[in-house]
């Protein structure tokens, strides 16, 4: 039995896919919450939904955890249902979605999910959310039993995904942006280490390189750190490194989106 | 009594109109769950909620059904309940919006809104939404009786909507785009009958013309059956025939639109 | 103990940011049911969100009020709580985001939230609707004392915004649009008594200007009342009169934003 079904997608809000399926939920388990996360998970990008997952999760209660982003629907990607430390249990696709969060949480034990008894009468071809998933979830916060939804499966052959790493080349730091939120701001992939590598502190200027074109910020903690209109590079609140602008959209500034390279270099601190 | 008010608008989540109405029905009914279907109907389209709201139906639990999609606020339609099958009781306006899901479920009563007992103490010319249709659902969620809600009105006299009928001429199919989702995916006034007609099986490949351009698509089953930017024909998960895209939007590659014509040939297997 | 936290931010809902804030108060209060006003603000828009705040109250059940809509978050920009009638708490930023809803309701009493037992454990510099706001918001509709959240304020200190003023100059009005909606009606600072001082009664033909540029709408009731297409000036339905047109955005007609001055000028009725 479960509380909660937390609940993450890349459908966005414009169509019924969402509330759909939380009718299918709210029918099978009447007393489960249904706590949504986002589904504003670009379309098909499964990287980006693995990534918002894994982040989320420390501030969400024990729950189901149902998240899709499926572009495999109705291919032979399996569905799984994956069980974690903390009282946690994944459902989705096995494209890679679930498997950040998971490994983070410590995974105990998976399933294919073979057993249609906990499916909706008719499974269609392409809306796995409805007819396979969501039922899933609905079922598990109502109480059945994880080793009765499906054939066991090995965690090891669970699809995984690598993300790009940042490397240090001599006194620059090559990162990527692995989201832009709504107000512009890049997150990318450094956590700390590499900032120390390459020895900035509070205060200094860098260089930005984002195709090609330079650009100039300030390290700082937070936006108000910086003058309006000036770039800032801080350490983002869910501890990733980002790039902002006081007052703007970062990522409108310098043209860029997910999955764009960014280069790092000291600059002096004067010009 | 209701567990659930079911919520479907064009009113967007970008104002505070979906959140007024939540908190006009807590006030009121503070034990019924409201489960939101949609709030991303295009402003005013009247058919595409009728649609929709049909559709999802069928995966919602027994409950009040409110829908407002309304550009006749404030003139003199009416606003209604109707009582159906399955223990459903759809409130909104009476103009089209509710009736294609009404009859679908078999409608059994339907009420004029009159009795003012059960709106808010001053009602708008512009936002019935909240000072009527919110305070309606909500009261009868909480044990309001159906028949105290207004004078009984004839359901005959409901207006009801006119879909697009889709016709083979020749070989050819001509259909019309009800819906576009957020994937581009384009749904058809098709429903398997026209596709038999025209003799088309799981391969073949057809012609699609949108505004006169011609497409090249296949009929498949899943996404996932066609290459990777090839253009798909395939029965959606509602039953209607769609046109989609395997890792694209069909809508805009074909720059089309909810309304507008498809025409559909059978063409050469191989080019 | 308040069985309602209402949510009011300028996160959209694209990013996790408004789902991590419900799991985080979940977490803190099981029984406390949240209810989004919107998460639709514009980024950084605090007077945006001070108005529509202002608006929402009166339809909405006594709770702890959290809104959050934080340019200067991690600065010196104190985070506060705000007793005020009909049962109701404030909390968010000390930027005059609160203020408007707050004194209409009638302030009691004010405290500065520096008592870090009820934020998280670790609060980072740039989400503190995350750390410190929601925690707060969840501590209070779970029991905690009002008074224990931090240290007592003046209730004069706290910051209030001021609205630009509608006036009359001679026969035409000045006015300023406070808010555009998603059908893109332009709700304007006009509240009725500055129509009656320019001497308007329904039906009456007024002359528009917008940057200068002209129009023609009609004094009315609701949309219905004008032909498609035809501008109208009506009393909205939160109070303050408004510019729509019959079946379109008016404020796509006009090129018109929040902020933007809109002149009113009778006109002769017959033209």
């Amino acid at each position: 039995m479960f509380d909660y079904v937390t609940f993450l997608t890349d459908f966005g809000l414009q169509d019924d896919f969402v509330g759909v399926c939380r009718g299918v939920m709210k029918r099978i388990a009447r007393d489960a919450e249904i706590l949504d996360i986002t589904h504003g998970i670009a379309p098909q990008a499964v990287t980006q939904g693995a990534l918002v997952l894994e982040r989320a999760i420390p501030y969400l209660p024990p729950a189901v955890h149902l998240a899709v982003v499926d572009p495999g629907v109705g291919s032979a990607r399996r569905g799984v249902a994956v069980r974690a430390g903390e009282g946690r249990v994944f459902v989705g696709p096995d494209n890679g979605l679930l498997m950040r969060a998971a490994d983070r949480a410590g995974v105990e034990s998976a399933r294919s999910l073979t057993n249609s008894r906990y499916h909706l009468a008719q499974v269609s071809k392409t809306f796995h959310a409805r007819d396979v998933f969501s039922p899933v979830a609905a079922h598990l916060a109502a109480g059945a039993h994880f080793d009765d939804l499906g054939e066991e499966i090995d965690p090891a052959t669970l699809v995984r995904i690598d993300l790009p790493v940042a490397r240090v080349s001599g006194r620059e730091l090559i990162a990527s942006i692995i989201d832009v939120d709504r107000f512009g701001n890049m997150e990318l992939n450094i956590t700390g280490s590499e900032i120390d590598e390459v020895g900035l502190a509070p205060g200094d200027r860098v260089e930005l390189r984002v195709a090609l074109t330079p650009y100039y910020a300030v390290t700082a903690e937070t936006y108000a750190d910086a003058d309006r209109g000036e770039l800032i590079l801080y350490e983002g609140s869910y501890g990733y490194w980002a790039v902002a602008i006081n007052g703007g959209s970062a990522a409108t500034l310098t043209e860029s989106a997910a999955g764009d390279e960014v280069r790092i270099l000291p600059a002096a601190n004067k010009l």
